[in-house]
């Protein structure tokens, strides 16, 4: 007999060889349905594999991030097998899940992969996932698997097989196909319930443009057609929302290939939210106690050194620019520089915590195929602050920041959040983390607390703290349902350490602060990226580029018009006027397009009678005012930052 | 006979072999005594130098900049013959006149110059100057040259003869002072009637830290005591407003050596101040019809190529980072960034004047010799602003620039300015200017009948325009009469044509656009700089980083405080409590030190009151009000940006 642990503590025996699956069972048929795959001790395993010694287990359903990616792989093994049917020969390469589905990388040798194909596909897929065929896990030595692939003339299965020894092969089939593959998959085919073949690219083998090109087909499923309906009902609206088509059409953004690509040329319209955002960020920090502080976008060689950006993090930055025996790096970040603020002046406990912000501009070299619109990008406006405070005041600080995210969460309309509590791994201490066991303890033990208090949702994963302390990622999800890596929330005893930083405390001894470094509104550069889609474009009037638009229904009304325009003006909004010869429908619908949140239409009537007819976007119109309510009504919108 | 023209046009005749002092005393022999030199045929002259062949004269006085060279360097003569009296042997190198007043490098073998010295010297050239003597100019060959100095045994005129020919060799001596000097020079030692020696230093000989090192004296002299006077009290003032010294005292700004030289960190009160220069500028630009972009500090290098700055100003530039084949540079000016904004979209008529306005950073990477607390710096934030605009357009959208400025001048009172009109030179076509004669002659007439018709007072200055149009520098005085150069104000019909930039007219034909680059306010670095010494760190209420300090009489009213604190916070006013357990005249001393515009004691009285006893800095107590009333008081000081 084993002992099994599960979650909650719980301890079962089973007998040697028993499976995840079986103890799902156990504990009910209902959940047993669900179950696509399982930890055992820390690793993702299949459902079906026998356990032969005690262990922790933790059942994975669809619900977990880990069991999805097992689904969408073996989505992935379930296409392949359909696609042998169909391309006999077919040789395969590598087929992973990715962030929302799969795809399988393969050389059909002269043929071409069409749509038609695609749909031919998804019929045969439909077939073998009606099957439920087993996905069948076989350890085997690496001359049987070599002979395997030999014969069937697979030498891109063969190349992975160059770099695997003995004892870590494995084979998995399902039905008639049969794969090189280190796992894990669900128990058999007939989960695959829901899937779409959402596209055909060619893709370098290994991402070597120099080697030939295969063909990559991405696919995306799930356990219920309603979900997969409601995916692809989302795709089509973010597709409409694309921030990089509502960004060039509402004259936000533009790159340029003489400036560089992933650089961001803020256009008029996009630099208007941008000084929207920060007016926020500014009042928001200054109520909160922060100071400010401009610093340059580069430093020597020496201030990353000393931070231990560097060499570390050099890959991710700029090359040096060497003058006069001294190297100069663009910074990827804005910390080295703020802690030599800090640094300047002699600190006392009277000055901490000592808090400091910057919309700090940094640079990061991402390789280039990874640059995506606003998404990902050389070139980051970044909502930074660094806090300065001893242990003793670390909770309330972190907690102070938790409620910022919270306060803009509400202004901005994100409903849906989840904080995500990233940890060093003990294991890697001294290589990936600053040695430091006992730090991290405290530190980690501090930021969970104050979460846990503050009852903000969170998840904890292993390993994948910064460097220098725990970190906290931010999630949010768009007004469709999409996901947003938006900020970062970090803990710091590392840097302190290293830059000398000291301040004397109540008993006139030098101590060193713990460091906060946060930026809850992200980049511009994302944050904007987001908004965009998040609105799809129709920004609440105190963000839009353009509040008002005045259409004159002919030239006989611009001087009433234009006495309107100065009104606005002088309440400090955004206005101008259609000072087009066209008809007033056409007016209407241009300004539509440009998705201004008010239009007031000036004619005959207005004029007399000294009104404004008020057209809310989305709304249509909303009827006659007089030109001070309607002041007032905007004014205080704008100055509540009210989404209509 | 020869025929003289004088600067009003009129034509006299004289004997050939006359001087401008003979001419001069053919005017007025007051006229003459002023004179100090004269422009011949656009060279500066001896007065009293024979003029042979027919010209045009133009008398200088002291109010001209090259009489002030001519009599700052014969000064430099004057104490050259007193430091040879009193240190019998010295050798001279160069004395040259700077930009207020002279020095002469000299080698005094083992002997050292002290302050007592300087006295001697001083009292040595009082003397000399009542001896009334002579600059008498001497052509010589250069064999007679060198025979004269070999036989003084000074090897460093030596050296300096060895770059000279026959025909380019002259002696100038007064009294018994001889030495190689090019002149001119004034025409007698009596018009030097006040001078001070200022300081000694070491300079290498030639600048060159391998070389010896020579004994420098720097001075400076006047035509009259009283000038003398006003300039010595100002430098004791200007030592006292030193910016670098008011820049550490008021926590404005720091640097850091593992940031770099001339890399400001600005530090949180000097982040307050350019916030509210950045406020100003962007509520004047808003008003003035500007829009804004944000744009990154680093391109490509073909964008410098086609701007035209690479490369021929490589090298005030940070050195390329090169990576994947590509040269990035961090930008030393915005203009280029904004070109591609402009070309981003396809512009009519309809959209110009097109205007967009960026507090750019730029990085130029200046000597490090030459780098000067906020003065002279590696990173600057830019007041910038590109105007494009039709040829039609241009006389008004410069006129408004020019207001701009007037604007700014009287919310800073700064009273004394001029702009400096920098033209091309025709004979420098082609190689520092564009090769454009005629858009040339244009675009300067252009310039120049705004600026008359505008009443502005300026200056024109041949060949000193920018490589792609007609500059102007707008030169500034501050409170104690310390000249600055704030900002320029430029012409281009150059980049335009090379960016192919372009807009359609009324005609719809492409039309190429005007554009006029601007930045009234110059950079932060210089213009902080400016105001530290303008306002000797007392800044008016709007621009202090602290507006208003509560000092509790002691710890029983601090909660009475902190309601007055709260009601400033919310009339967004910048506010603190001095909470120390000190008695109240430290307190208001040390609130002195910091120039916070105003104070406000509570204790006993105001508090049973409801009252606040208010100090203003530098009037010191004005009384106790009602905290309602200081507050409406104080704001509208503010938002008018009133100085007091």
């Amino acid at each position: 007999m084993i002992k099994i642990t599960l979650p909650d503590g719980s301890v079962k025996e089973f007998e040697k060889g028993t499976t995840s699956l079986q103890v799902a069972k156990s504990i009910s048929e209902g959940l047993a349905k669900k179950v696509l795959a399982a930890e055992i001790n820390g690793q993702v395993w299949d459902a079906t594999r026998s356990i032969n010694e005690d262990a922790h287990l933790k059942l994975l359903t669809w619900d977990d991030a880990q069991a999805k990616s097992t689904f969408w792989h073996s989505t992935a093994h379930l296409m392949a097998e359909a696609v042998e049917s169909l391309f006999p020969g077919v040789k395969f390469w590598v087929g992973p899940p990715i962030e929302k589905g799969f795809y399988y990388d393969m050389d059909l040798g002269d043929r071409k992969m069409t749509e038609d194909d695609l749909e031919k596909l998804e019929k045969k897929m439909s077939e073998l996932s009606k099957q439920n065929n087993a996905y069948i896990r076989k350890e085997i030595s690496k001359a049987d698997a070599v002979k395997y692939f030999t014969d069937k003339g697979d030498e891109y299965k063969l190349d992975l097989l160059g770099n695997l020894n003995d004892g870590e092969i494995t084979f998995y089939t399902q039905g008639e196909f049969t794969d090189l593959c280190r796992g894990p998959h669900i128990p058999s085919t007939g989960a695959i319930k829901a899937f779409k073949l959402t596209s055909v690219a060619g893709a370098y083998w290994k991402g070597d443009e120099k080697n030939k090109q295969l063909t990559r087909v991405y696919g995306v499923s799930f356990p219920a057609q309603k979900e997969l309906d409601e995916y692809l009902l989302m795709l089509e609206e973010a597709k409409k929302r694309d921030h990089r088509k509502l960004g060039k059409e509402l004259g936000i953004y533009t790159m340029n290939d003489d400036v560089g690509q992933g650089l961001i040329l803020w256009m008029p319209n996009g630099t208007v939210i941008i000084e929207e955002l920060e007016k926020l960020a500014k009042e928001t920090e200054y109520q909160a106690g922060y100071k400010r502080v401009v610093t340059p976008h580069i430093a020597k060689e020496n201030l990353y050194l000393t931070s231990g950006h560097l060499p570390y993090y050099a890959d991710s930055m700029y090359p040096p620019m060497e003058m006069d025996g001294t190297k100069y790096y663009l910074r990827a970040m804005n910390c080295p520089h703020h802690h030599k603020v800090f640094d300047a002046e002699q600190k006392s406990y009277k000055d901490m915590p000592y808090r400091i912000a910057e919309y700090g501009t940094c640079y990061r070299y991402e390789q280039s195929g990874e640059l995506f619109g606003l998404m990902r990008v050389r070139c980051l406006h970044m909502n930074d602050a660094h806090i300065y405070c001893s242990k003793e005041q670390f909770a309330q600080e972190f907690r102070a920041v938790n409620d910022m995210y919270l306060k803009y969460f509400k202004i901005f309309g994100i409903e849906k959040y989840v904080m995500r509590l990233s940890l060093h791994d003990p294991e890697k201490l001294g290589q990936k983390y600053v040695n430091e066991p006992e730090l991290w303890l405290e530190t980690e033990t501090l930021v969970r607390n104050v979460l846990i208090e503050s009852g903000i949702p969170f998840i904890e994963v292993k390993g994948e703290g910064a460097f220098y302390g725990p970190k906290i990622d931010v999630q949010i999800w768009s007004a469709i349902g999409r996901e947003f890596t938006l900020a970062t929330n970090q803990v710091d005893f590392a840097q302190p350490r290293s830059f000398n930083l000291t301040f004397t405390n109540k008993d006139n001894e030098p101590e060193i602060p713990l460091i906060i470094h946060r930026a809850p509104l992200g980049t511009h550069e994302r944050f904007i990226g987001f908004l965009l889609e998040h609105y799809a474009g129709k920004f609440p009037a105190w963000l839009a580029p353009l509040q008002v638009k005045i259409l004159p229904i002919s030239d006989k009304f611009m001087d009433y018009a234009n006495s309107i325009l100065q009104k606005l003006k002088n309440a400090d909004i955004r206005v101008e006027i259609d000072e087009r010869n066209e008809k007033i429908g056409k007016k209407i619908r241009d300004t539509e397009v440009m998705k201004v949140p008010y239009m007031l239409v000036v004619g005959e009537k207005e004029m007399n009678e000294n009104l404004v007819s008020v057209r809310r976007q989305g709304k249509g119109d909303v009827g006659a005012k007089n030109i001070e309510d309607f002041i007032s009504e905007i004014s205080s919108e704008i100055k509540e930052r009210r989404e209509a």
